[in-house]
């Protein structure tokens, strides 16, 4: 997918009419639903009596019950198979890859991805950075520490399949990480907001200017990022500043296109519900706050069925001037 | 490739009868030659005069010019196009990953590979695993800092190719690794011979036990392994520790089979040849030391053509008792 000179990583599912992405969200729906009944232990038990063929219709999929954070680790804790326990959805020995959650709300979450599931992933992250801007004649510099926790290792791996030019800066302090992007001409960053500004403080600290390094864009992950501290990186490196939504367990679900005016769901690999805060049962209006219930379509390793991320959104509309059909959610 | 139960990688390729690995060697030779001197304004230039049909044999390969470090850097040192030089052999925007060499004996040399060529790494690391015993059931900790060396950043795609389960353990001190080995009970390890023994002295200081982790299988890589060190390291962490050789400009080119009795030389991925200290223009005979020269034969983003490593090896002969045809250096 992509390609020089091309707007859309993937133009054909990036334009459909909303009514085929609302069919394939439904039968992809109830694809995942049935193959994690199937797999994994921990939805054998919390599905019974609902079966795949019951699922026609959105409506059909609001009486299916939420699952949220300590289910996982309910499913998890001193449950074989080791390690994953009963959220795994492929034999262990098709695990490739292990990241968790950082735990700073109770137990980590221990999350399994194969082979496929992670190159899921890194498609989902092929579209992020796209609408970005990101490019095959970028030289994308990660100051990442490349831990166990998923951060920008997607985003590594996307801006591989995209082409860019991948320069991973662990294991270096700031000043270390500022000297390689100079050396390297760097054209763009991932990180968080916090360490953005924690590294143009630190270049303005040396006499250096953030402004000349010659950064044009910039993906923020890990940490909320309200648009005036957006506003601020984008003056601080003279470099466009995108955000988007997710978490280790469903991924990353929305992002910022290049319009930069609220968020995209990323439709159809998610069914992104945005529920009435009381009830949860109810999608709410336009313009409204709701909490964002999510279901990545296409992952069988950890499937999660309509997870409650308890993040608080504004549902938008369809009307991006970037032509994508895919709903939107507002900045806060 | 692979599989359970299996003793090879790939058992194709690892049986091969001696006859074949050469025609097969000498026709990839003759290609990437082609390849190098159309796409590299260096071969270009240091080739003239030779035509890929005045390649037939080895001998005509003996003709061929050597090139070394210096010969890299002098490609590279303000060339275009930007960061590369005379040394890329692809157009730039087709270069996705960015790795450096050290730069401890000078000014260092910057590595581009295109995804094909990365992917053709990876592949020469999933045997070298695969002959250390890394199968889909491994929990591989890679206490690495994820930095521009290359390092262990193939045995990382490399084991997540195998199907193992990836734990990466960059941003920790070796404190925290020892508990994360512990934690997620990790099977096997990749690391520097001197961050092993490390590892291991952190651990008895703190009471552990390093033979009782459940380390099974380690693969070294960074600095050279003796073999007094390379037992010390098994005696150790009670486990399976192999060597090899290689370095960030021609990747890894020869490694230890489960036999642990010198290394097996990558054939037919590389042409290795051992050649007399004093003219370098003759093979050397079984059981004498020679300088290795090495051309890899599948990587079109960075061809090395006939490099001379410097490094200093004993030329073994073709008899392991694994039932590889691959020709063996034998450890200092």
């Amino acid at each position: 997918m992509g390609g020089q000179g091309q707007k859309y990583w993937n133009p054909f599912i990036e334009t459909l009419p909303r009514e085929k992405l609302a069919l394939i969200q439904i039968k992809n729906f109830r694809k995942i639903f049935s193959y994690a009944k199937k797999h994994s232990a921990l939805y054998r038990e919390k599905h019974q009596g609902i079966s795949p063929e019951d699922i026609r219709t959105i409506e059909d999929i609001r009486r299916i019950p939420l699952i949220d954070k300590e289910d996982l680790r309910r499913a998890q804790a001193r449950k074989e198979p080791f390690l994953f326990g009963e959220l795994l959805g492929v034999p262990v020995e098709e695990v490739s890859t292990f990241r968790q959650t950082s735990g700073t709300t109770g137990t980590p979450v221990y999350v399994p991805e194969s082979w496929e599931s992670w190159q899921w992933r890194i498609e989902v992250w092929c579209h992020i950075l796209w609408m970005a801007g990101f490019r095959e004649t970028d030289r994308v510099f990660i100051p990442f520490g490349y831990n166990v926790y998923v951060a920008f290792w997607e985003g590594h791996y996307a801006a591989e399949k995209l082409g860019c030019t991948v320069i991973p800066g662990g294991a270096l302090d700031t000043k270390g990480r500022l000297n390689k992007i100079q050396e390297l001409r760097a054209t763009a960053l991932l990180n968080t907001p916090t360490y953005g500004l924690h590294m143009a403080e630190t270049a303005r600290s040396l006499g250096l200017s953030p402004r000349e390094m010659g950064i044009k864009r910039m993906v923020c992950a890990g940490e909320p990022l309200p648009d005036a501290t957006r506003k601020r990186l984008e003056e601080s490196w003279n470099a466009e500043v995108y955000d988007h939504i997710g978490g280790t367990e469903p991924c990353a679900w929305g992002a910022m296109c290049e319009e930069r005016k609220g968020l995209h769901i990323m439709e159809p690999y998610f069914l992104v519900e945005i529920l009435d805060m009381e009830t949860l049962s109810r999608e709410v209006e336009e313009g409204e706050l709701g909490v964002a219930v999510v279901t990545p379509l296409g992952r069988r390793s950890f499937p999660l069925i309509r997870f409650n991320t308890k993040d608080v959104v504004r549902k938008g509309k369809v009307d991006c001037a970037c032509g994508r059909t895919s709903m939107m959610i507002q900045g806060m």
